[in-house]
């Protein structure tokens, strides 16, 4: 008898699909076609030679360490860097709260592993990160959106939401994915207030907080959490990356929380995948240390920061007036909004024959039966394509934009 | 209202615990005792030269690649190395039919993210590999146990588990951990008949395939299934990993199997941590390719080889003459057994406080009502420690027995 695969699927399969995001980059494989479409770093900022060096140095010093099993928890020095910048943010976690991760993304799935039964809610921005969507749908979870505006999601639709009992909110606090919003420190108040009232824990997203190019620093929800706590993290759990910083290809992320949280964590890990690769963790400490990761994020902060400006000032020039969009102090995207009755998914099609590439914004809103996403916005990246490509790109866009509008 | 962590975790947690391996292995910090507890390959057997030159070259060509994001399924190069190794093996898969998996270990992970509810059985070797057991714990399935014998696990046995309707069954065909055993072809031929006969997918676990010292190399049952499928993988999905011909640290494994099947282990992949470092799968594919991984497992068979055999030669001289043992045609761990009545987890403290340490037999039981672990038996490594180690570690553990049984 041949093996009836479809009945041997687990249920959660039912819910999985692959990013709509990477199906709709296999599109932008044309060499002449300009994307905006991605999320990846600038590659011509990273940091090649220090990383040959480093792992140079690794493996002639260290190299029977680096290629042998490791410990779940992660490279203490690794760790300790990762400590100390979270300390000068003002989060007092300590390297044993710390688990290094495969990527931020595997800190979303380690969270679902550790809260979510299925039919569990969760509470999230609408709209939010299309992975930790994705992560989380593997768990048979449900989702209970707060909409954003310019000053990041709004506390009172957290509040409406938080009535289903979501088992936690997820927050992205700086330089949103998609939006481009920054959560204000008031709105990063009261949602903790409101995690308070409800005993409901906040996973702190925060992939592109080190990357802001102008405004105040605020402080993260994790160090309010702590100054209210007694130098203690109660109600939040910290996600970091080096993706953004230093490099998506190694996979190096981060969680951390109080101690008898991180205990599931690591548990989790361990069952996932022993451990994340040891070499990768001590090349990156071995670049990162000695203040070279300061450093080289003020360099990609710089560059990120004229590529924004550039992408603004041509939209300025190449938009039909009645668009519309956010101008983030940091991070990687933009988030611009069509007229009213605008559909960014036939405008995708038009945009792919101009050549050029950009994520239509519907694809950020976690499903929710009743409610229905934006139709007319969409997600710019400015990190990865260069000035001229930009000029050149947004031109295109606004080509396809004013032959939809007619 | 602080939070209530023990009411938020999922339920999957009450299983979570962490491997009691990881823990035994916090006692034996001591440098001055001798280790067979874990399972770790000869350090100074990775190519550490290789490693390096290979690292220099992927970072100084193909830099940006190499730290940028990466596809899901894996670098094309690496795959089609993988795909070339089994085809020798007689296992006709294509690279579009392997996706790299952060270690074997992931892969069993995703094997429980795609095949298990909460509940489902699972059929597998008692004893068998931790790491799976652990990582299906944590999906809530239940487990149902064959017996192994010198020929591996008794087909029969499998058949009468097949009655509680598993899902899958979990074989490690070649030196089995723990057992050391190697199962016969006809009994491969029979599990494959089970498997046809059931409709029930056969997960193929092979880390230590390539690692015979001697004996006759044996068709994988992925082999078998193709060539009575018309070359089509039907019944068996197959796991393989660098970890111990190559090196752990780089966590780098693979899965295979038939199209319709890899596509939810991708998307599973995705949602887990994108993908796997494509750094470490660049270095690695550098190192391997061009003969130099052939030629790099025949000297660590030859190592590995002699270690048994001193392993074995010793047991002879230090342990009573009661106790039995498996002797393994390749891989990395034997299997002793002392009289009944005995007990290894009293003899591991004294062991402990010989200076050498084992893992005690009963911890790769899996959790069955109604079933007891064997407590008579021990699990010994032999790759990781050095000659003259082995032969004073035996000794020792030797003491240890004989102080058991007075």
């Amino acid at each position: 008898m041949p093996i009836q695969w479809n009945y041997r699927f687990a249920l959660r399969t039912e819910g999985m699909k692959s990013s709509i995001i990477r199906e709709l980059l296999k599109l932008t494989q044309d060499p002449d076609l300009i994307s905006f479409a991605g999320g990846l770093p600038a590659p011509e900022l990273f940091p090649v030679k220090e990383f040959t060096e480093a792992s140079q140095k690794v493996l002639k010093e260290h190299g029977s360490k680096a290629l042998q099993y490791s410990p779940t928890e992660g490279y203490i020095p690794l760790r300790e860097l990762i400590t100390e910048r979270m300390n000068r943010d003002g989060i007092p976690v300590s390297a044993d709260q710390i688990l290094i991760t495969s990527g931020s993304q595997q800190a979303l799935d380690l969270t679902g592993e550790v809260f979510l039964d299925p039919g569990d809610a969760i509470l999230l921005e609408r709209p939010s990160y299309l992975g930790a969507i994705q992560a989380w749908t593997a768990y048979q979870a449900r989702f209970v959106g707060a909409e954003i505006d310019k000053d990041g999601v709004n506390p009172d639709a957290l509040r409406d939401g938080a009535r289903s009992s979501p088992k936690f909110m997820y927050i992205l606090p700086n330089f949103q994915n998609p939006g481009g919003t920054t959560l204000s420190e008031e709105r990063r108040r009261k949602i903790l207030e409101l995690s308070e009232e409800f005993g409901m824990p906040v996973i702190e997203d925060d992939p592109y907080g080190s990357l802001r190019f102008e405004g105040e620093h605020l402080p993260p929800m994790a160090a309010i959490d702590a100054l209210s706590n007694g130098g203690s993290l109660e109600h939040v759990i910290y996600l970091g990356t080096f993706s953004k910083i230093l490099a998506p290809g190694l996979r190096l992320g981060w969680v951390a929380a109080k101690p008898e949280v991180m205990r599931y964590y690591v548990q989790a890990k361990q069952g996932q995948d022993l451990h994340t690769s040891i070499l990768t963790q001590m090349i990156a400490y071995e670049v990162a240390k000695d203040g070279f990761l300061e450093e080289h994020i003020r360099k990609i902060c710089e560059v990120y920061g004229q590529r924004r400006d550039i992408m603004v000032d041509a939209m300025k020039r190449y938009f039909p007036e009645e668009v519309t969009w956010t101008v983030p102090q940091g991070g990687l995207f933009l988030w611009a909004t069509l007229p009213d009755g605008l559909d960014t998914g036939p405008l995708f099609k038009q945009a792919i024959a101009e050549k050029v590439a950009f994520v239509p914004g519907y694809v950020f809103y976690a499903p929710e039966i009743g409610k229905e996403p934006l139709r007319n916005s969409m997600r710019l990246n400015f990190s990865n394509a260069k000035p001229e490509q930009i000029e050149e790109g947004i031109k295109r866009l606004g080509r396809a934009i004013e032959k939809m509008m007619g």
